[in-house]
C-alpha cells in the first residue's frame, strides 16, 4: 500500500459537549478521557499509528466544572467532520456507546455554524406556529384524542367538539397508530374533515395532528398522506422511528406542517439525573434539530415524577440560541388538569402549548365547554 | 352519531409482558395498575364511556412474582390488537410511555402467533450463518475495521489482512457512516474487494459488514449498495435508526444479507437493573423481531461493566424459543482479548461469535497471524 497523507483529518470546525460525570474529580476526570476515545476511535490510544487520528479524531477534554458532590460538568471537544453530516452519526458521537457507561449524562452541546448547516431545525417554530393559528402572544391549547378503542368516527366526533372549543391543536393519541379498530387513512379523513367543519362554523384555525409513527416503509408516506388528507400537523415519536425520521419529515417541503415531538420510548434517557441526557439536550436541542416545532414532556405534578428544574431546563432548550435553528414550544403534558393553567402559564411563560386530555372530560357541561372555558382563561 | 358497535373490540389474541418493579408488593402492584391504563388507552379509567374498550384494550395484571427485595416480576396481559401489525407501535405499548416511570423495567415478552404472523425475524439466524461461513459447529470470529480517520484505501488493507486469516466476519466500526475521510460508497467497494481477494487466496468465506446506519432517506438504500457492492452482511445500530429501520432491510429479499445489530445509543435502557429493558428483552427478543441474526453487547470483564448474568441473559434472549423466529448469535465485545477466548466459549458455548478489535493490533506478528492463531484455536 501506497503511504497516505493524513492532513486532512485536521478539523475545519470543532464542537463541545458537555457531560456530567459522576465521581471525585479524578475519577471524573479519567471518565472524560476515556468518553474522548470511545465516542469517536474506540480502540487503544497506544495503538494508533498515525499521528493525525490521535491529534484530530480523538476528542479532548476541555474545562472541568464541578457540579455537585461527586458530580463534575465536563466539556469535551470532537472535531465535526466525525459527526459528519448526518443526525444519526452526531447522535452516535454524542452518546453512542456513551450510553451504556454508569454515570455519564450528555448535558448539551454547542455545534458551530458548518456543523448546523447541515440542519434545517424546525420548520415553523414558535413564531411560525403562531401564525398558523393566528395567536400573537398568548399560550396555546392542545388536546388529545382518546382513549384508543374508539372508531374514527368517534374520534371525529370528539374532534368536532374540541375544534367547537377552540382549541390550536388535537392530537392523536401516541397510541393511536394504524389499528384495525381506527385505520390511520379513515381516522385521519374523518377527523381533520371535522376539525375543518369545526372550522368552518367557529371561523377557527384549529388544527389536527395525526400520530404518523409506523413501519419504516410506510412512516414518510404516511406524513405525506396525512398532509394530502387535511391535517394541519403531524405526531411522531422519534424514540419509536427514529430522531432522523423526523427530520426527513420536517425537511420535506411538500409536507410543510408542524411536528409535536412525542417522547415515548425515551424515557430512559432521563429518568436519572446521573445517567442519560438532560432534558434541555434531549427535548430541547435534539427534538430542534430533528426539526420538531413543539415538544411534549412530562410536566412536574403531573402522572409522572419530573422536578420542576427539569422542566425549566426542558423549556431553556426549546428557546436558547442554537445558530440558526428557531426557538420552539415546549408542551407540558402527562395527566395536566384545567385547575392548573394559570400556575402553568405563570411558570413557563406565553410561549408555551399547554397539553390537556382526560381532564377536559371532566368538564360538567362537556368538551366544547371545557375548551371554550380554558381558551377565554388563555386569551 | 350514531351509536356504534364495539364488539369489535374483544381481541382475537393476547400477549403478556412481565415487568419488575421496584417497592412493596402494594406499590408494585399499583404501578403494574397504572401501567395497564398508560400501555395502553392513557385515560382516567373513570371516565371511559365504552364497556368494551374498559373490558379489552385496558390491559389486565396477571400473576405476581417477588423477584427480590422490594422487586417484583409482574405479568400484563395485552390486546394483541393494540399492539396492531407494526414494530414501532409493539416498542410502544412494551415500553412506549413507560419509559418515563422510574422502577419500571421490561423483563420478557410472550407475542403469541398472530402477533408473530407480522414478523419475519431473522432471515438467517444461528444455522443460516453457519451455511453462509461454513462452519457447523465452531465459535464464529468477527473483527472491527479502525480506528475511524483511516482512508478507505487504508481500512481496504486492514480487510485483506484480516481476510487472509481467516476470521468469518469483519465489521465496519459503528462510528464509520460516511464521513469525507472514508466515504460510504468507496470505502464498502474497496473493502468488499480487499476481502473477495483474500477469500480468493485462502479459499475462505470471510465477509464484509459495512456500518449502513445513515440518514432515513438513505438508510434503506445503502443497504442494497453494500449488496451490490459484494458486501456478505450488514452492521446496523437501531438505536439510532429505529428498530423497524432494520426490519425493513431484514425483510427485504433483495438485500438478503445477515445483520449485525449493534447496542450504540441503547444503553440507557439497561444501565441499571431496576428500570428500562432487560438484556433478555433488548438485545435478544427485540433484535430478533427486527431481524438481527447477531447481536452485539458489551461482554463482562471488558470496558463497559456488565455482569456475567446479564451476559447470560443476553445469550438466553437470543436463542430460547420465540415462535418461529430463528436463534441467532449472540456478539460478545467492548475491550475483548485474544487471551480470554477459552473463557469465552465455556460460558457461551459454541453458539456465539466472539468480536474482538483492538487487541489483535497487539500480536506481535501482525493482524493476519493474529487472526489465524485464534481461528486456528476455535478450530
Amino acid at each position: 500500500m501506497t503511504p497516505t497523507s493524513h492532513r486532512h483529518l485536521i478539523p475545519t470546525e470543532t464542537f463541545t459537549a458537555t457531560y456530567r460525570l459522576a465521581g471525585t474529580r479524578t475519577e471524573a476526570e479519567d471518565k472524560a478521557a476515556a468518553l474522548c476515545v470511545e465516542q469517536t476511535i474506540e480502540f487503544p490510544a497506544d495503538l494508533v499509528w498515525v499521528e493525525e487520528i490521535s491529534r484530530h479524531i480523538v476528542a479532548r477534554v476541555g474545562e472541568v466544572r464541578e457540579a455537585g458532590e461527586r458530580s463534575f460538568d465536563i466539556d469535551i471537544q470532537f472535531s465535526a467532520d466525525v459527526a459528519g453530516t448526518e443526525l444519526p452519526q452526531l447522535l452516535n458521537v454524542l452518546f453512542g456507546n456513551a450510553s451504556l457507561l454508569p454515570g455519564v449524562r450528555l448535558q448539551r452541546f454547542e455545534p458551530g455554524p458548518q456543523l448546523l448547516s447541515h440542519y434545517r431545525g424546525p420548520r415553523f417554530g414558535v413564531d411560525g406556529v403562531r401564525r398558523l393559528v393566528r395567536a400573537r402572544h398568548r399560550p396555546l391549547l392542545c388536546t388529545v384524542l382518546k382513549p384508543m378503542g374508539l372508531s374514527a368516527e368517534e374520534l371525529a366526533d370528539l374532534s368536532y367538539r374540541f375544534a367547537l372549543g377552540g382549541v390550536d391543536l388535537i392530537k392523536d393519541d401516541h397510541g393511536l397508530t394504524d389499528q384495525r379498530f381506527s385505520p390511520f387513512r379513515e381516522r385521519v379523513r374523518r377527523c381533520a374533515e371535522a376539525v375543518e367543519r369545526g372550522n368552518r362554523e367557529t371561523g377557527g384555525t384549529c388544527r389536527y395532528a395525526p400520530h404518523v409513527t409506523g413501519p419504516a416503509h410506510e412512516l414518510h408516506d404516511r406524513a405525506r398522506l396525512a398532509k394530502l388528507s387535511g391535517a394541519g400537523a403531524l405526531l411522531l415519536a422519534p424514540g419509536l422511528a427514529g430522531f432522523d425520521a423526523m427530520r426527513r419529515i420536517a425537511d420535506d417541503d411538500d409536507i410543510d406542517l408542524p411536528i409535536l415531538n412525542h417522547p415515548a420510548f425515551l424515557g430512559s434517557f432521563i429518568v436519572r439525573p446521573d445517567h442519560g441526557i438532560s432534558h434541555f439536550a434531549l427535548f430541547g436541542q435534539l427534538a430542534r434539530l430533528a426539526g420538531a416545532d413543539a415538544t411534549i414532556f412530562p410536566n412536574f405534578g403531573g402522572r409522572f415524577s419530573f422536578s420542576q428544574d427539569e422542566c425549566r431546563e426542558t423549556a431553556d432548550g426549546c428557546r436558547q440560541p442554537m445558530g440558526n435553528l428557531r426557538p420552539i414550544f415546549p408542551v407540558p403534558a402527562g395527566g395536566m388538569k384545567r385547575s392548573r393553567l394559570v400556575e402553568m402559564v405563570e411558570f413557563y411563560g406565553n410561549d408555551v402549548m399547554l397539553l390537556i386530555g382526560g381532564d377536559l372530560h371532566r368538564h360538567p357541561e362537556g368538551l366544547t365547554a371545557a375548551c371554550a372555558e380554558l381558551r377565554k382563561a388563555l386569551e
